[in-house]
């Protein structure tokens, strides 16, 4: 099963990174041949059989349980749904999101209105085959965060607003805004793929297991032990974009290489989440890539590529690095505001999900919430409710993992700083073999044997408190911005 | 199945384009997987029934009748191999093939030696399951030259070895070499594979079903219908590795893009042999690459990419990519004493297979063939039988197109030229639409529909005859040597 997956993550990283246009159709049905064939796998009666008799044996090792926890878990949920209904989704998605690329291009939200109906229904009736206890959300974050419920997230988000709301009014009203001119000009696109690559080498990617390829959106994708590749893209007159997406997509890769490799052939050599997923690549990108202690070590690299740096003040470099504003465009926003893009997804997705909230109703909701929680009011729906892919593959459930990851690395980088008292001094000689060390020994290596609550509370000794979130970023950015 | 040999090729395109080292274990097991189930679909019984129904029904097309005929021929060959079989030889390659590639190295035949006569022992069997009617090599043959056959070829060698060797001889006593230096020197490799690429436009390689990517040995491979990819490799000090490799691979590749969609569908996109594909190679490399009028249209090409070259005369250029030379190593051969390579490897293979050979005779016989046909004289077996990779590959019957490559396109090309009257002049002016129009109507779009005898009766109107070639060569060369 395993194979036909690295084919198929083959055949996806080669969508985006090499192939020809002309290719398109016939890779389409490439790409759909191998999973229906990967999907027969993985419900089949035999997979089930070996799964009920291993969930018998009492002779298993603790990491052979949890491999077997894991499995079922992934296989019950694959049989729950039946075959017609995958169909039915496939093809909905499929007409969805080419609906959604000319709804947005054209801000035309009534066109793409009765495909996201449809999409909502579907995702209702797949929670309904899942099954759930509360909320039929819950049904759907299990797919992108095992464990986590509505409940749970509102209790995260209702404290984290309160915090941070105000905090931002603050900085926008009394703070000194660092000057973004620094990273901007002219740059090289060749230039920027070197030094993309070199900040790879810095934080111990391994060029020997992946690769570095442009695409137009950048990911991280696992073809294989031994094979995870980093795509990336650049901007010509900004060198924010091209590094900063190298270090996100790095802190992803270095999470997958840092699986031990027996987790391949136990079924979990995956992240134990989509949120702890992200954590790896917020961490690596925002709080390490965008400190201080990185600027410091990091603006003689800058020179070596673009010499025009070698006179810039790392603390200039760091401020450019760490401007907000709060902006339209969630892809786009800062560790300050980038929550906030979350939460009202949230809110207005459990609202369809359970029903409350009617698609109809969504570009006037979704530009309440924008004024609301960041005061800036979208000019029509493709910089609003149309700005995201997410619900036209009927991903829903999928937003609350980018907050979490961001809330996980906090409370994670506070544990790992008791533990490397000399981390910031680390980073400023750009030394990340003690960072990645205590990254793989604390979260790497598990890959999916626990769920994001157990490997939390096995790191740092708690569940998820998103305190730390705002502790980082009120005191980072309090200095930022000299309140 | 078209869709799992789609991945396939795409697996292999990247084993060599891009595909990290660490890689390589996991790699070998998804492509065994892939093959094991693409072979299970390839002698399915499934198969074979709509077979049977097929050849009985009359109301086929022309077309569709030659399909089958081709869908048939390989599927009882597949089936005529009990899969214990096809096991062990995947088996006892894989070993030869490592084992050669430290035994060429180390220039040392002993070691290769018990690998090789394994190899030679399954290929004999090989022949024994397929069946034959006069010779065991003309089973071989089959898979790379249908209907071609030991005697046939025998019968094309010998008036070719008549006519060559003694010109051959002539050339190198009284003709007076063109300057090599001219494509010597040191050339930037980035701009190099700018002119590759420049290169394969004015052949009118379609880069928007296709693409150029660098490897360590050139191939060009079908990913699938629109998916034709070229790749290449440059040397620092010579200009025409990295040019002329990209003509010869673009060439392939022309051929498979000129396949008629329906092709696909019906089994049959493929070229109708692989000296028939080699022919579409060596026309667009040698015959027309390496001639005059190309050198006249190109010279100010080149110039764009390597100002040095502004002031050089395409005549000087001309000469550069066509020195004559005796040579140890079949691959840097040119065109007047490649074909000799190949004549000592077919009868050393056709020996080797009807046991007239022993595989322990191999260095001695080698070595003097290399004496009566070229004159030369390996200093040792890495530069001599060790050189190739096919014997370890059990690819016996395979070298034997290469030649074939080079007569059937001398043949094509004077009935090309009653066609195009205007082709030096087009080719003057980099004018390859008629070229390439006059390939895909004639060669191109067939596929593999028609046997090379059937194809060079339709396009020719006589069976393959080498004196084309003589007279091409000859005649070519007579004139670059002053004789």
């Amino acid at each position: 099963m395993r194979k036909l997956y690295s084919a198929q993550a083959l055949l996806g990283w080669d969508l985006h990174a090499h192939m020809p246009k002309k290719a398109a159709p016939f890779r389409s049905q490439v790409i759909a041949k191998l999973a229906t064939m990967a999907f027969e796998l993985a419900v089949s009666d035999e997979l089930g059989g070996f799964i009920e008799e291993l969930e018998k044996n009492d002779d298993l090792s603790e990491i052979e349980k949890r491999s077997i926890r894991h499995v079922a878990r992934d296989y019950r949920r694959h049989k729950a749904v039946p075959p017609e209904f995958v169909k039915e989704v496939s093809e909905a998605r499929s007409s969805a999101q080419s609906t959604w690329t000319q709804a947005k291009a054209a801000s035309d939200f009534a066109s793409f209105k009765p495909y996201l109906e449809k999409n909502v229904e579907l995702a209702r009736r797949y929670a309904d085959y899942l099954g759930f206890e509360d909320h039929p959300y819950d049904a759907l974050l299990e797919d992108f965060e095992p464990g986590m419920t509505c409940e749970q997230l509102s209790g995260i988000i209702e404290p984290l607003k309160e915090d941070l709301v105000p905090f931002l009014a603050k900085l926008m009203e009394s703070g000194t805004h660092p000057d973004p001119s620094p990273l901007k000009g002219s740059f090289d696109l060749d230039a920027q793929r070197k030094l993309a690559r070199r900040s790879l080498e810095i934080i111990l990617y391994d060029f020997d297991a992946g690769g570095l390829t442009d695409v137009t959106h950048p990911f991280t994708t696992t073809i294989g032990p031994g094979d995870i590749r980093v795509t990336n893209r650049y901007a010509e007159d900004h060198l924010g974009p091209g590094l900063f997406a190298a270090l996100h997509e790095g802190g992803h890769a270095l999470y997958n290489q840092g699986f031990s490799n027996d987790l391949y052939a136990l079924g979990v050599a995956g992240g134990a989440s989509n949120g702890i997923h992200e954590s790896q690549s917020r961490m690596i990108e925002n709080q390490i890539g965008r400190s201080l202690p990185f600027w410091q070590g990091f603006q003689p690299v800058l020179a070596e590529y673009f010499p025009q740096f070698a006179q810039t003040s790392p603390e200039l470099l760091h401020g450019a690095a760490n401007i907000v504003a709060p902006s339209l465009i969630r892809v786009e926003a800062d560790e300050v505001t980038y929550n906030f893009h979350i939460m009202l997804r949230f809110e207005l997705e459990a609202g369809l999900i359970d029903g409350s909230i009617a698609v109809a109703d969504l570009p006037t909701l979704w530009n309440e919430a924008m004024d609301r929680y960041l005061g800036v009011a979208p000019p029509d729906d493709g910089q609003g409710v149309l700005q995201d892919i997410h619900w036209s593959m009927g991903a829903f459930g999928y937003f609350p993992s980018y907050m979490l990851g961001n809330l996980y690395a906090a409370q994670m980088l506070k544990a790992l700083r008791t533990a490397l008292p000399g981390l910031d001094d680390q980073i400023r000689k750009l030394e990340f073999e003690p960072l990645l060390g205590w990254l793989r020994e604390n979260v790497h290596q598990h890959g999916g044997l626990y769920l994001p609550t157990e490997l939390m509370e096995r790191i740092t000794g708690a569940p998820l408190d998103g305190t730390h979130f705002v502790e980082y970023v009120t005191t980072k950015y309090s200095e930022l911005y000299k309140l």
